[in-house]
């Protein structure tokens, strides 16, 4: 351990802040605070504090700017990118939002939810379920991220297709600037053209430009019918043509289009119990491709199910969907999406993998499977491709697991090599290397490496005007 | 006139990169690039550019920012706020983006459109539908304004309710700096987490921080079902509970809720021909208050209609409505729209209005208009109240007209004071001083009175980041 390099002045003034029940300084409280879930970022800090509300935030980065103590704001601490965990300096506190956990309000007629940046996902979901209402953000580690955390990484999941992204569900932000001062922007406001959507560089911006403490969120009405259907296809090209169609047909009702390869199931059907395939057939192949369709909307409970048979049944006329099963009970529905949230456990026990986060053009999903799934078995011959991902937003998890005599090291050790093959790809196709799940350090380099420099130099400009000090996460999303 | 400021040496530069076809300095010619169609804001220039390409604005930037000549970004110069008009100094050049109209792609199954700044509105919408899509940003000024005025104004229009403004259309952009460099964000991703969505800044900048050149806009499915009706209800807070009603209802499909009071409807019948009220009983009082409702989407034509029908009787159960028609016809529902749209037109032929572009949480519109109209008749008394607007989005024009016995002079006299009442209490509402039109000049004082200091110091920051030298389009949105 270094030894920390944050005055004791200031740390009793930082303690002096939050009182007795708002700090950790032992570095056993202190550890899971320090290192990321799956242990990928461990760093350590002198102090965690644990603030009450939006005023003892202010306070702390108002005497950490003046003492030059840089800081760490933390949701839930779920991120994948070491965003959101010190470095191993020791010159950093870590500032969690974890104790803010007030649903501030909620207002039907508005159609909005008022938040702590510190509510759970999950919480966020029950309070608007609970007034009739849907929140749709929705991922797998909700149950304890925090949405000030998913708000700083402008978390997407399985329902940006119809709702959009955290950012689309934002109405208003608090934020706690890098000189302590509080800007409130809690606008409950479908239109408001007064400046610069101030709100949108925070959004995404991994806590490198200030704290959000709170923030106005929009709901929308909760689903009163629902059908999901699982088919098959022959090849993306195919499932890229049923996408088309099912927009055309549905419109806004279609609110999840996932594709899979067949490789993924065969893992999830070897790897994970519980599982079977919703379209086996003994006599037959099987299929190479698959895709879960879900369409959702208000009304009777089964007016969508002809709408969609008739889509499918196009699709089948027209040759592009080979097999199709549409779900006759919410319990099989709910069958079909376990298999799609078991696909990166399943993907996780068939071997190391080397995982991207990328997204394409839609329109360029088919190419882009196509030219990685190539570079990579000859650089690699018998990697094992298992992609899956959310084609309505061309955001593919493109996961290759190591060729079956492989030893996990020697894969893992490819890593930067792989990635780079990939990321070549992407961005080739105008794509992007985090579609998801930010920047944070996990992607700096990479990041610079393809990014323009005009677009690195206006974030700079951006991260000095709000952040002069840089004393905001440093180190992460931009290097200034 | 004062005499230019801007050396023959500059725009001898500025004239060589454009060519002869690109530029225009006889007054006569430069006249309408100097005045807005309301000749509200009149200024001069010395030379009026009109450059070809994205390559030809990045240039004149160039130059002028070597030159330190301060440039005025126009589209289809039909902004409200004097933000597309130059001062009166001469000390600026206009740069006309009414020469780049090329559709750049069209791309079905991304569902974009890239175009060049200056393609009028209208003509995105048609290349759209003849692609069978929906470019669903519409507004009074579409057959000519521009789509980067649209952008940089972030622009509303009547169905932001269901597919939101200007901002949530746009996906990528490229825009020319302050220093003539070009950043190439013209990304066609629904999700990337690379870092600031800096595109953000230029969505409702107002030309002030760079030139939108092009810009990747979001397509919808066209839809394929639309039902249109005509409610009366007795106030706005039974017209806020029919809101909600139809929410939860209809759900997405809801694409237009309008409030009209009785005043302005009479208005309409009085001085705009070819009007007729849809629900005139001569047995019976007129109705204070009216709606506009429409719901639309994919599938077949007459889906929705069972639905509205029934959302319209439970509302007429419940008390909400007194009365309502659906149109039975395409015309019929051309003709309520048609209503609607004449409105403005109707305000201005019963006498001089003031103008308020203002926007409140939809839960608090009700209390709005009873504040602003008490306020206003103590204030003014025989002073004529006749808002209208878009309910869903909270968003009222609130144009009251004079006294029938002032003149106009008399009561225009009063703008100040008249909007210091309104603004007072749309900001003690939390609301907004301008929902769709900006801030340009018109509302820029007013904008520093009520926006907090730390918001102004942010924005403030933003633009001494990306326009230190204060070049772009100075002097409008924020001053720094």
């Amino acid at each position: 351990m270094t030894q920390t390099k944050v005055d004791e002045t200031t740390l009793g003034l930082l303690k002096g802040i939050v009182g007795e029940a708002g700090y950790l300084d032992r570095p056993d409280d202190m550890a899971p605070y320090c290192a990321s879930w799956r242990d990928d970022w461990v760093g350590q800090v002198p102090l965690v504090l644990r603030p009450a509300n939006t005023q003892q935030v202010a306070a702390i980065v108002e005497t950490c700017a003046a003492a030059g103590v840089a800081i760490v704001p933390q949701g839930g601490n779920t991120g994948l990118t070491g965003a959101s965990q010190p470095h191993d300096t020791g010159n950093e506190v870590v500032v969690s939002l974890n104790r803010m956990t007030t649903i501030r309000a909620l207002d039907a007629d508005d159609a909005t939810i008022t938040v702590d940046a510190g509510v759970v996902l999950h919480d966020v979901q029950r309070a608007a379920s609970e007034a009739g209402f849907l929140f749709p953000l929705s991922l797998g580690a909700e149950g304890s991220c925090r949405i000030g955390g998913n708000l700083s990484t402008n978390a997407g999941g399985v329902q940006v297709l119809r709702y959009g992204n955290a950012r689309a569900l934002t109405l208003g932000l608090e934020v706690v600037l890098p000189d302590g001062r509080i800007w409130d922007g809690l606008r409950v406001l479908a239109k408001d053209n007064t400046g610069y959507d101030l709100k949108q560089m925070f959004i995404g911006g991994e806590g490198t430009l200030g704290i959000i403490t709170g923030a106005v969120l929009r709901l929308h009405p909760r689903p009163t019918a629902r059908e999901t259907a699982f088919a098959a296809v022959s090849d993306p090209r195919a499932g890229l043509a049923v996408l088309r169609l099912l927009r055309e047909q549905m419109g806004d009702a279609l609110s999840a289009c996932e594709l899979m390869r067949r490789a993924i199931i065969d893992f999830l059907l070897e790897h994970v119990p519980g599982h079977s395939d919703p379209l086996a057939d003994p006599l037959a192949q099987p299929h190479p491709w698959y895709m879960l369709i879900e369409v959702s909307g208000q009304g009777a409970p089964d007016h969508l199910r002809a709408g969609l048979e008739d889509a499918l049944a196009r699709a089948m006329e027209q040759g592009l969907i080979t097999d199709a099963v549409m779900a006759t009970s919410q319990g099989q529905a709910a069958r079909f999406w376990k298999m799609r949230e078991d696909l990166a456990e399943a993907q996780k026990r068939a071997g190391v993998g080397i995982k991207h986060d990328v997204s394409v053009p839609v329109s360029q999903v088919p190419t882009f499977l196509a030219q990685a799934d190539a570079a990579l078995d000859a650089a690699y011959p018998g990697i094992r491709h298992c992609s899956f991902g959310h084609l309505g937003d061309g955001n593919i998890h493109y996961n290759p697991v190591a060729p079956p005599n492989w030893d996990g090291a020697r894969f893992k050790a490819e890593t930067t090599a792989i990635n780079r093959i990939v990321h070549d790809i992407v961005a080739k196709l105008n794509g992007s290397i985090s579609a998801e799940h930010g920047i944070g350090r996990l992607r700096l380099s990479e990041n610079e490496h393809y990014k323009s420099a005009v677009e690195l130099d206006m974030m700079r400009s951006i991260k000095r005007a709000l952040d002069p000090a840089n004393i905001m996460n440093p180190g992460k999303t931009i290097r200034v």
